[in-house]
């Protein structure tokens, strides 16, 4: 089987000056249904996007590339320094790696933007006031993937972390917060262990935060930030973490904020950045017209605002929660504020016609 | 300063034949009355204990011995086999050890046992139904301590995972659902990460799992894992995890029971045992009489149950269940369910009255 190569980057990166090339994935399994979904919305709200679709994913894997990137997509990704992406299905079995975590490291995407909120009451929550943003750190950590097998017996695993990824991580979190107009940037780590590694993300951030005085600026130990994370979310706003606590934290987050269906998530590289859903790829319902686009929906505003049309990603967003609030709910949604149960394309419709 | 060896082990282990020697350290802050209160309660209903007092935390901290353990302790840690531990407070600044680290990989503790479970209504929870256990390997993963400083730019740690260390506490896991009555095992790894370390631990625990077809078993990928913990914590039994993991995920689960101030838990190793609430020692209570002993005699509980005198740890618990369900709180559990609120030393009181 070969790869189809359905990206063919341009010459001069925009075909109109106007308009701001970026590159696509649907993805797998609810994938292509929801990408269809939001690209329908983004073109109706007047997004001045010029995008090519790149082969990320399934087809690529069962294709023989154990990345799950098609060799071509490489150059239309640091062309247009552009990436959303659909949910991808990682195929079982050894050998195959994360597309997410490969895209992560290739590309130096160095913070993941995790921002996680209720939405009630039309989604049910016990924590209808939180609204916090994490920023995991997305390249060091147990994730730079140096392990090694002793004997059958011994396994070790290299947790790596480094003054310079650090720093980028939580500069961009206190540069995040002040655009963001939020007031307070916590830190988690585990230093009362992990002196040496852990202690130099604290002590970066003491650092950093001392450029930042108009903000708040705090510092837990994970274990306990992550117990206060699960039982009061409300009482965080941005949240910067190492890599590992990162992928944990933010799957509390966003399962606490009743809203995992909803969210989308940016990676933020010095060149490139990638936006998509918090959730997966979920293939049982796929070709269902069932599922929710929200969450790629949500991460195409983060990417409209990443690249200058913030006023295009807030008429969306107005649009899209105007949706949820006259109680157009997918089935995922569906509760006592429910008006009309509709499919993924009529959701999306809804959305149109409240722009 | 010298450290007071208030600790005198007996020459044979039990100078009575029916009576089981055990060591106790009051601990920092509350820990001297809430110790005071548990061991009166244990007296009341007529545990057949023989205590001996060693001396861990802060007094031997500033006597100079850098681990907080007077080395006098050692002794009759190993002697007893038993240690029932008030909460320490390690002192800030570095050079200080945490005792509980220096306890399980001198002792061999390597199963951390941390029941959570909720008493609504008189503790106000969010989950009323939840009752689990988490069991943590307690010497190994990140907790080695193996770290090191390249650069000031770049620092490691080593995360060091054993068949041996695995077996050992998937192993314990198993028995002590079977032994209370418990359906589940879910293991809880990062192995679509780390394939080698959390891939042994996830091995291990299968071929483990295979030997006790009576009880269920399952994994859960370990962010996943902690947000399902911390949104629908009555959905799991046992689960059965690595150290760092097991951090995290106890103090979510205790923390959404509500609880966190009436958990105990137990340290087991081969030859001996530490049991100890899972709350701190906080200072700024330290003297008035008001800190909860539930915690420690929850974990005297264990301990009981851990000796043999399963039937003594039985009633202390349905006289201390009683005092709570009467009404009669300490001001942590001051709510809408109290007719009286008491001290510390009046609810131990209480308890005695109800055994
Ligand atoms: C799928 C997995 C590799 C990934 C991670 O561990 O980072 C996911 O859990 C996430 O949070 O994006
Ligand atoms: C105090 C600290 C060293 C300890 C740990 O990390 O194990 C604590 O958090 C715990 O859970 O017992």
């Amino acid at each position: 089987m070969t790869i189809p190569d359905v990206s063919s980057p341009p010459a001069q990166p925009a075909s109109t000056p106007s308009l701001t090339p970026l590159a696509f994935a649907p993805g797998d399994g609810i994938g292509p249904e929801i990408m269809a979904a939001t690209l329908r919305i983004l073109a109706a709200a007047g997004a001045r996007i010029d995008p090519y679709e790149v082969a990320v994913g399934q087809q690529v894997y069962l294709g023989g590339v154990s990345s799950g990137v098609a060799p071509s997509a490489w150059d239309t990704l640091r062309q247009t320094g552009v990436l959303l992406k659909g949910p991808i299905t990682t195929p079982q079995g050894g050998g195959y790696k994360s597309v997410n975590v490969t895209l992560r490291k290739a590309l130096g995407l160095y913070a993941n933007v995790r921002p996680a909120r209720a939405y009630a009451p039309f989604v049910a929550t016990h924590h209808p006031a939180m609204d916090l943003v994490i920023v995991r750190e997305n390249e060091e950590d147990l994730y730079a993937g140096i392990e090694h097998r002793q004997t059958d017996e011994v396994y070790q695993c290299l947790k790596l972390v480094t003054r310079d990824g650090c720093e980028r991580v939580v500069r961009y979190a206190f540069e995040y917060a002040r655009a963001h107009g939020r007031r307070r940037v916590t830190a988690m780590t585990k230093d009362n262990i992990m002196k040496l590694t852990d202690g130099l993300f604290h002590r970066v951030f003491d650092e950093v935060a001392a450029e930042y005085p108009d903000l708040q600026a705090d510092h837990m130990i994970v274990d306990i930030g992550a117990a206060r994370l699960g039982a009061r979310p409300e009482t965080f706003d941005v949240i910067v973490t190492l890599n590992l606590y990162g992928d944990i934290l933010s799957d509390i987050a966003s399962e606490v904020s009743g809203s995992v269906g909803l969210g989308g998530s940016a990676n933020i590289g010095a060149s490139v950045a990638m936006f998509e859903a918090v959730h997966g790829s979920a293939p049982d319902l796929a070709g269902q017209d069932k599922a929710n686009p929200s969450g790629l929906l949500n991460a195409a505003a983060l990417m409209l605002t990443h690249i200058g049309q913030g006023e295009v990603a807030q008429r969306i967003q107005n649009a899209w929660l105007c949706a949820l609030e006259d109680g157009l709910h997918t089935a995922d949604v569906v509760g006592p504020h429910t008006v009309r149960q509709v499919g993924t394309q009529a959701f999306a419709d809804a959305v149109i016609e409240r722009l």
